[in-house]
């Protein structure tokens, strides 16, 4: 019987415990929030097709079976690798014989920091909830301004990255904006919207091929959305985003751009990559340590000098490597070996491409199969169905159900 | 054709313009927020039974189709009874041939606002959601807390009022401490929750019979909830309520105890009850006028020397029957007469109480009955398949689906 502690209740954390938990080893799992949260919809979460409660579970409901799984929402302000201690912010001390840290990312402003009170990110139900807000009442903003150019600010939609939040969050919004929205408003038309995604390399979605990422751009721009690629964003301030060819005054600036990994990482005093990840060896473990691993999207984990992406596959497969691992911890346990199952991006309604090895598909049918495979993964039959439902209302009956300004 | 205004999405603005969409009037209806709430339910968003979503609708989604109807999200804050006009916070004004004020109530300290700060009240979604973390917090500091004495206070709820509101919160909560959060903590018994419920009157629900009142006080003390009537709280300070008996140190105190009408009401310089009421006439208008009505909880409709009670079912009729006057609105119409179907109050799982003209209900059947009522009221078979659902996950499968904290 070990003491084991898991920093993170994501994709890797839980996916460990769950893979842990029946065994005889007391385990702590430590989260800031209370929930595990299903990321891959929250941009839908931000677009008012879901709410937060569709794809987010309480973590104590998931383990509540389990009498040796502890949950503690807290946060983690310090680890001693000599002392085998984690230390929350209330100061309280908590000793391991195995520590796993999953804290994933957040969104990084590579190092400009002083756009982030004017460009929202998108990593956390309260930053959702956030956009959320702000998309709305941009509308009901142009709805009570007379003044047109005042207005257009309102109407303008700038989301800064095209990877695939910021492709999943364009098509969304060109959704509202040109479809669901379309009959609510008397004083101006919702087709006036202009919505913009900024993109520095020469194509979306680059991680795909340059077919299907050609394919996406095509997408987008038939839903309306205004793709420039190749354009780098030199400033922003409040309700102005400056790119090397333009200025684009807008009240609703959304970031999508750039993850870096928690600062707790720097406790570790092992060598971090560019975005702050821990170079893990073969077992996740960090170097030169075989009681403090690193899971999901902290860790770096190098497959012929590339690091694995930051995807949720990526973190359930280490997860649940891990929890076997740690079953029966031993060096000559095989290493991590990462299964991929090829990669997928939805881009608004009806629209997908994927990647799966050698087939690629798009259109109608890579949504389905995005659809499909987005239900199946969500945690427990609840969430499943309200997702389902939320979706038909969405697609089908041309409302949005969460569309409510409460802040 | 003739420009008419709606002060307040509620039930009574809402089914007025309904009843009158279809006519050739300009209605213009104004709210704070962007949506309707179907308040009765609201208890179960700050209990973790639902999600905002689940019992709010766009106002805008409502009248999308009449292009006659305009909603406007926005706060009044004067009436020109004399210039015919209403003003909003943004200063536009908007002139009316008929003005229909049906702005509901808020909670009221009695006079002790000064208790407001640490007695939360619950009206709208974010009272709801404030009260839902307060709640869910309590739990998570009890489990971190090794202090008994301090951890108790983290138990100890307390809601002051023994109304509708404040029975259907002390049930709810206990459902949570005692059935949903039992296997999920490791520090701490979740049954150590201590629920008092306190009411100045000699009994709780005094709307209803003697029997049925008795009834649902007996089903509280089952659940274990502590019923404390004629019992008047003399002071409310942070984290204390003082009764005239006891001191009880809680840090979740929710107040369910008065109402009073919008403060807007004041700009008419008509007669107001003591809980800031317009004294209505006949037709739900102001006295002195045929241009100005007054509907809802706003209103004091007095039929025998009695006021109406603020419930949803008179603030329907009323918003009908106004929205018929005014099609053709001429004084020989006929006065409003209120059709009294019966009330209901329930009591946490499986237990209500309901009062229909001489018949008397009471326990599993009284709450089928009120459940069935409840899900027939909810606007939009969205909503009604929503709630249906997670009704099914709580009391079933006795979990919460939307026990989320991320404020």
């Amino acid at each position: 019987m070990a003491n084991v502690i898991v920093i993170g209740g994501g994709f890797a954390g839980l996916n460990l415990v769950k893979a842990l938990c029946r065994s005889n080893h007391a385990i702590t799992l430590i989260d800031r929030t209370n929930h595990h949260l299903f990321q891959p919809l929250l941009y839908q979460v931000a677009t008012a097709v879901l709410s937060p409660a569709d794809i987010a579970v309480p973590i104590r409901e998931v383990f509540r079976n389990y009498k040796n799984v502890r949950v503690l929402m807290g946060d983690v302000i310090a680890i001693d690798k000599q002392a085998k201690s984690v230390t929350l912010s209330s100061e309280k001390i908590y000793h391991y014989d195995y520590l796993i840290i999953a804290t994933g990312s957040r969104h990084s402003y590579f190092g400009k920091n002083e756009w982030e009170p004017y460009a929202q990110g998108l990593k956390t139900v309260n930053d959702a909830l956030q956009i959320r807000q702000r998309i709305l009442m941009a509308f009901e903003k142009a709805e009570r301004e007379d003044d047109i150019q005042k207005r257009q600010r309102h109407l303008n939609f700038v989301i800064v990255g095209g990877g695939p939040t910021g492709v999943e969050m364009a098509g969304s919004i060109a959704d509202i904006a040109y479809h669901n929205l379309v009959k609510d408003f008397r004083q101006f038309s919702t087709k006036d919207a202009r919505i913009y995604l900024i993109e520095a390399c020469d194509r979306v979605l680059p991680m795909f091929s340059q077919k299907l990422s050609e394919d996406a751009r095509r997408y987008l721009s038939d839903f309306g959305v205004i793709v420039r690629t190749h354009e780098r964003v030199t400033a922003i301030t409040d309700g102005v985003v400056e790119t090397e060819n333009d200025r684009i005054e807008s009240d609703n600036i959304i970031w999508a751009a750039g993850n870096e990994a928690s600062p707790l990482l720097q406790c570790l005093d092992v060598p971090l990559d560019r975005q702050g990840r821990v170079q893990v060896e073969s077992h996740c473990n960090i170097p030169g340590s075989s009681s403090v691993f690193v899971i999901g999207d902290a860790a770096h984990f190098s497959v012929n000098g590339n690091p694995l992406p930051g995807i949720a596959p990526v973190a359930i497969q280490q997860g649940k490597y891990l929890g076997r691992y740690l079953k029966n911890p031993h060096k000559k346990n095989p290493p991590f070996v990462y299964f991929d199952k090829g990669m997928m991006a939805t881009i608004g309604k009806s629209k997908a491409i994927a990647q799966i090895g050698p087939i690629q598909l798009n259109g109608l049918l890579a949504w389905l199969a995005w659809s499909i495979i987005h239900l199946m993964y969500l945690v427990g039959y609840r969430t499943k169905l309200l997702v389902l439902i939320e979706w038909i209302v969405s697609y089908i009956f041309n409302k949005k159900g969460p569309r409510l300004i409460y802040r």
